[in-house]
């Protein structure tokens, strides 16, 4: 097992330290900062990518003293931790957490929190650069940007930034993600806001682009020469837990795909950048979403599949329905499944059809596998070979980050017999586990001003385009069936029927 | 580690047994006789390859009976056996087993092996089908194949077949290997000529060709465009050990260049063949052998290097030089390395170097590790990545089969940083360990009448032709500082300044 196991060539020496700043958590009291805010911020400062002068405001409703926030945070961190808490590190982090109670449409509030950055801007060296993250419900959005605004805290002046990271979902449908970008523009500029969608934190959505432009190998098989279709599944097994009321108004077709699916789909298909800075790559990002072929309302019933899961068996155990999950409607025509076919129509991915499929209660947590086939060549036809497997490349998002490729490898033995094995990377076996929330490299990002993991405007009105006709004929047309797949499975049959038609199949996630 | 030591999907039914027949065994007493032939013969059986109409005939100097002959192979197979001996099995096997003791030049004893041979197809039911397989000295090659044909023996009549596996060397350089090859077809058919190198009864050479052409995902790069350079090491930690006497009339070159190193060659540079059958594929590789550049004098001076050995350490132990090991000259100038640049003038190969090295006494047992490499593109020169490796292919053939693909990949973390990481396939993960001699598919296929993976004189010619200049140069100009490395180094810098004169470096083998 000598290869194995063996440290990588690492390539680069340690990056600087980000900007300094205070980061301004909006909703500092709920799930989204305790379980990954805090503790990606506290690993950033482990490997010592955190600035010196930096400090985190909370602003939420409850009351609480900067001391009672600390102790918190520091009794929270202990459950979310990644890694071992250093005792030493944590000190020193702690002192530079501040709290401030309010309600985020109260206006006064806001005056207070001027007040109170001025002063930790002092304290602590800061520059007067302020990121703030809405970590609120999406109808708070607007409005908390409109009143930072009006307190005048995301004017940028004296060399000082002030930047906002928004949390998904970005609208619901396409106006009113429209509507949203309307009303934050009218007081932010576009490089003020940092529109995230966390899936770009995971180290495999990132390798992607790593992957194909830095490896001349795959590049030229990168196109409808070699490819014959691409496959993106993002499967989870949970429910929707104690999001029902939430899910019940979005549905998995909102919440994945205009997002985290489109990103698979950019970063897969998307021409070479010119460079890797933000705009150069999210301009070839747009280039595929716009590419993407409109279904007419007959191509929506023909090739988008959705489903609902009913009661059904996961790990051996029973789970209910969703219709029985809380707080959604017992006859609600929400689908907590989706799959379609999508075409890009430019020169690279004419006629290469991209199948992607989303669902919750599926077998299994897969999220973001992904794959690549090619038509098989036939020259084995004179031996007795007769079956040859189109080669299959997998990026293995999560579990087990890594690569493979299958193809096609001769059975030890005096006969000419033909296997398909595995070529595998995984992450684990070079780097070791990963200790990370993934959305590090997204604050790290955000505090040096390096947009290319958020998403611009553009992406997003154009993302919602795509998705506005299916939405449009979903809802003028109920499904009548709902519940259509037990959980536990994968899916309602015309998922896999969408597949059969065309003579292929979906990819068993492993 | 689901995916690990997963059985993979065998897209073929097993075959049929090999044709009924009689194999005669000259040189029957000797190391490739026990150590190899019978094993490989029982482990066709084991597999049901072998017909059940079969019989051995050991042909030696030394007296023996039938009776004795199994009792010493009986005893033999013990030790050499690639696995657990079945005693059924192996009773029904030695019952096929029979002796005759002769000496080669005595015509006399080709009347007796006639009548033996009669008697043996009327007891076993061999369709008078006669394979012979020459382990003896090289020098009698001709000797035996014309006996066999004075006493009648090669005639193929009545739908009988009778075949000759001749051992390697086939002839010491062009001019003998020609005159073998004409003497030979004085009395046999090309189509009744099996040139045996043993090195292709290995898995891994012969999935090369499976490897290529049953994947599209690599054709489209084998070529000029993509691939920097091609390079090969066949690397012995060993000594000559009891074989100095006919190592030193050999030497590296003639030893290891014309037939594995070139098998490599033509396997990995050669065009689709139009059929797997014998002819269509060894069309093809006599076409690479063709297109090789014929060096000059000057270029072989600068484009070949040759070693010998001196003392040195391998695995913490004192080795001796070259010249003491037994039955070597004390003032030897025979090469027991070379290393060498060629390039193939084809469409596909124009100015794509192939690097070739292999020795006695290298740091480590590495045959045929072979590796391509692809220039990298530099899009990442607006990223703090600077130095992108190149892609390398490597195909392990002997310790650890399997293939690798280093790529690079994004270090986990909020920096991007480029490691370089491995992509593995391992035959033992899917396949277990392989029971096997490497013989067995070669006799296999011999009694099919498969001739595949033997050579054509016309390759085996080619193959000199090529290594003809290097021989002259070097036979006009004896090294005068032999020896010129250690043992247990990777052989003289000349070679390793070869890679480096082109900006290149020998792949470490590991």
């Amino acid at each position: 097992m000598e290869r194995r196991n063996q440290k990588s060539a690492v390539s680069e020496p340690q990056g600087h330290a980000g900007n300094p700043c205070i980061m301004v958590v909006f909703g500092a009291s709920g799930d989204l900062a305790k379980r990954k805010l805090i503790p990606a911020l506290y690993n950033l400062a482990r490997e010592q990518l955190m600035p010196k002068e930096f400090a985190v405001v909370g602003f939420a409703r409850r009351g609480m003293s900067h001391e009672a926030f600390r102790e918190k945070i520091s009794h929270d961190i202990k459950e979310f931790a990644t890694s071992p808490v250093d005792p030493d590190l944590w000190n020193w982090f702690v002192q530079r957490l501040y709290y401030l109670p309010g309600d985020v449409q109260d206006a006064n509030a806001y005056q207070k929190l001027q007040s109170l950055l001025v002063e930790v801007d002092k304290e602590r060296g800061t520059h007067g650069n302020y990121l703030y993250y809405l970590a609120t419900e999406p109808d708070f959005f607007s409005q908390i940007i409109q009143q930072l605004s009006s307190a005048g805290l995301t004017r940028e002046e004296n060399n000082c930034w002030r930047r906002v990271i928004i949390e998904k979902p970005f609208g619901h449908d396409i106006e009113s993600a429209r509507a949203l970008n309307r009303e934050i523009k009218e007081v932010l500029k576009e490089s003020q806001i940092y529109r995230i969608d966390h899936y770009l934190g995971k180290e495999t959505v990132q390798n992607i682009m790593v992957f194909r432009f830095a490896n001349g190998i795959f590049e030229p098989i990168w196109n409808r020469r070699y490819i014959d279709h691409v496959q993106i599944t993002v499967a989870e097994d949970l429910g929707v837990g104690q999001r029902g009321g939430f899910y019940d108004k979005a549905g998995a077709l909102r919440d994945m795909v205009p997002n985290h699916m489109f990103q698979l789909v950019t970063l897969t298909a998307m021409e070479p950048p010119i460079s890797f800075e933000a705009d150069a790559v999210r301009d070839e990002q747009v280039k595929i979403l716009r590419a993407i072929q409109t279904l007419s309302p007959e191509e929506v019933l023909q090739y988008t599949v959705r489903g609902q899961y009913g009661e059904g068996i996961i790990g051996g155990k029973r789970v209910p329905a969703y219709r029985s999950e809380s707080n959604v409607p017992p006859d609600s025509i929400t689908e907590t499944f989706v799959a379609m076919k999508l075409y890009i129509d430019n020169w690279r991915w004419a006629n290469v059809p991209f199948y992607l499929r989303t669902g919750k209660r599926l077998p299994c947590r897969y999220r973001g596998r992904y794959s690549i086939q090619r038509a098989p060549f036939v020259l084995f036809r004179k031996t007795n070979i007769e079956q040859l497997k189109p080669n299959l490349l997998v990026l293995h998002i999560q579990p087990d980050e890594g690569i493979s490729l299958n193809f096609g490898a001769k059975v030890p033995g005096p006969l000419v017999r033909l296997g398909t094995v595995d070529m595998e990377f995984r992450y684990k076996d070079y780097f070791g586990s990963i200790p990370s929330t993934g959305y590090e490299r997204l604050l790290y990002d955000c505090m040096l001003g390096d947009a290319t993991l958020f998403q611009r405007n553009d992406m997003i009105e154009t993302g919602w385009s795509v998705v506005s006709p299916i939405q449009d004929v979903w809802k003028a047309l109920p499904h009548r069936k709902f519940p259509n797949y037990a959980a536990g499975t994968w899916g309602p049959h015309e998922a896999d029927d969408l597949m059969a038609k065309d003579g292929r199949e979906w990819k068993k996630c492993q």
